[in-house]
């Protein structure tokens, strides 16, 4: 498929995973699963599909050369920095606009940098599907197939399956439903026929470019200034002069909910996670037969069952005794020693310190 | 009492307290309480009671300097240094045949230097007590009364009442007992006249050294000749030529097992400790009102309870979720989380990494 291309975007923030992902370090530059940081994991897993050059990065001047770095078959030329953030519809945005300028029969599947998928042939097979049906002129959303009622994600409604012989069921889209609450959620799990919004979509650059025309003028505006700019010494002025100006918006709100033609695909047996908890990193890594899972560093372990130990530092010793479901994370100045099922707390702990102006464990 | 002298046996080592005490850094010299040691503990607790000039210290080379640091009140004349250690008999005999030199009258109360005693009146009250039998002749050992069935001491069991008028009650001794397995402490609790081994003794330098030359002869002949070159220029050739060839001993098996006038204070109230153990350290921790306690670093606790935190890093944030008496403890290049009841494995762990060659770690 010669003209596919992927787009990361990789320039979220956040603290989530805090202790170890901090405002200057976020998580997807993070070798949470071990050796490999999950921004290395995503390129791993796209090189199979596209080749390095058909892979664009969009991300923000801070993260781009440890990116670089950490991804060194990607071209210098296939970042895309932004300015500032914009949120993801102006990433998108950007990145249709100049592909198009590239390539104007060019496909694109949008994906994220700080998620982990076991089942990468399965994947493979999904991103394929997806642009069989993105020929067609569909903006294809990547649904997941719920496991149990989650109230931390965005939910999609499949409405009829849509006609043509694609390889996987595919489903136009009925609505877009945004984080539940937990009763929600139990209902929406029971009724079959919603996925969570996994942030990944596959489309053509044109259809993209006609529903951000439609739904966000000026944004389209905007890029299509950057786009005839890029690759001329104008490119960085322009740029500059048309980004700050940019209304920040996700693409979920700012275009998909109201696009045309919105397809699914809902996948399941993917082995998907945000990683966007403790518990949730913890569920991705293979434990031994105790159920303890360690990283980096040495962890003796004395009567201790399903406990996670994170440690950035190779040369630490980490003892437990006598300890059950517990995740421990040793991160240079701060220690995080939490109860596996109360790992969502760490963002209250998070804004106890942006309260108390602790910016430096921030 | 002009001729009353304290003596700290301060040589110890050991890793009981690991992964904080180490063999280079035993728990003596540690801020465990907060921001003093236990060596300084002890020194102010017994200024309290003896001016600086009579108190001795006995240790080894390597902890001295360190020592001279924290107890800047005590004379460097008073410190005795052995050339290695050759256990609480050799220590005793030195301080006992050094100190007759200097003061034939000289009375003398051993102590240890890494225990705690909450009742510091109490103390004082009953090393003054152990004194006025003293005079009479007596070695007089410091019990503690039993709270609780302890397999870890050795047990002093009392006789009769000594006669004489004496302030506190004090017992001969009828028996010392090593350490007893669980059943036998259980009947020594219940017993009422059994007492731990708190290994302070209270004695005239004359009374001890005439036992030591009926019982450890080589070991009185020993110190007799150190101390003859105590003070001269001959010192320490001397103190080196005999020191090596003691047999190493330990003043309980050495001497107080057979010795003839033996008694005993049984001391209740006291609220001593060995600090033997990472949960007797927390039994004598003030907690707060959850009953967590942190030492040093800066303790952010949620939903936690009966938690000891223990950082020797005061720029280190330590944050617990839904934790329950559980020991922290971050050491530099270790870091154990141990369930409280469980303390007692870190030995497991130590012995773990002598079979392992893990050195750096001990």
């Amino acid at each position: 498929m010669e003209h596919t291309y992927a787009v990361i975007m990789a320039g979220g923030g956040g603290t989530r995973l805090w202790p170890v992902s901090r405002k200057q370090t976020p998580k997807q530059l993070l070798p949470l699963l071990g050796r490999e940081t999950l921004f290395q994991g995503t390129i791993a897993r796209l090189e199979k599909l596209f080749p390095p050059e058909r892979i664009l990065v969009v991300t923000v001047a801070e993260q781009a050369r440890e990116m670089q770095k950490q991804a060194p078959t990607i071209p210098v030329e296939n970042y895309l920095i932004e300015p500032a953030p914009r949120g993801t519809a102006s990433v998108v945005g950007l990145a249709a606009a100049v592909l198009r300028k590239r390539d104007p029969q060019a496909m694109m599947a949008i994906q994220t940098s700080d998620h982990y998928i076991r089942n990468h042939d399965l994947f493979h097979y999904l991103i394929s599907a997806a642009f069989e049906v993105a020929q067609n002129g569909f903006l294809v959303t990547l649904g997941i197939s719920p496991t149990y009622p989650a109230i931390g994600y965005g939910y999609i409604q499949q409405g009829e399956p849509l006609d043509g012989n694609y390889r996987y069921p595919v489903y136009a889209v009925k609505s877009f439903k945004e984080k539940p609450d937990e009763r929600t959620a139990q209902q929406m799990l029971r009724s079959g026929d919603h996925s969570w919004n996994s942030g990944m979509f596959v489309w053509s650059a044109d259809t993209i470019m006609s529903e951000i025309e439609r739904q966000m003028p000026e944004l389209c505006k905007a890029v299509n200034k950057i786009a005839a700019a890029w690759g001329t010494p104008e490119q960085n002025n322009v740029l500059q002069s048309y980004w700050y100006d940019l209304r920040s918006q996700t693409i979920d709100y700012g275009v998909m909910e109201r696009a045309e033609k919105v397809a699914v695909l809902p996948a399941s047996g993917l082995g998907w996670s945000d990683v966007g908890s403790w518990d949730s990193l913890f569920d991705v890594l293979l434990p031994d037969m105790n159920g303890n899972v360690a990283t980096n560093g040495q962890h003796l372990a004395l009567d201790t069952n399903n406990t996670l130990v994170y440690t950035s530092d190779d040369e630490r010793l980490v003892v437990t005794i006598g300890l059950d479901d517990m995740v421990i994370v040793d991160a240079g100045d701060v220690l995080m020693i939490c109860k596996v099922d109360q790992s969502q707390k760490v963002r209250d702990v998070v804004e106890h310190l942006k309260k108390h102006r602790q910016e430096k464990y921030l």
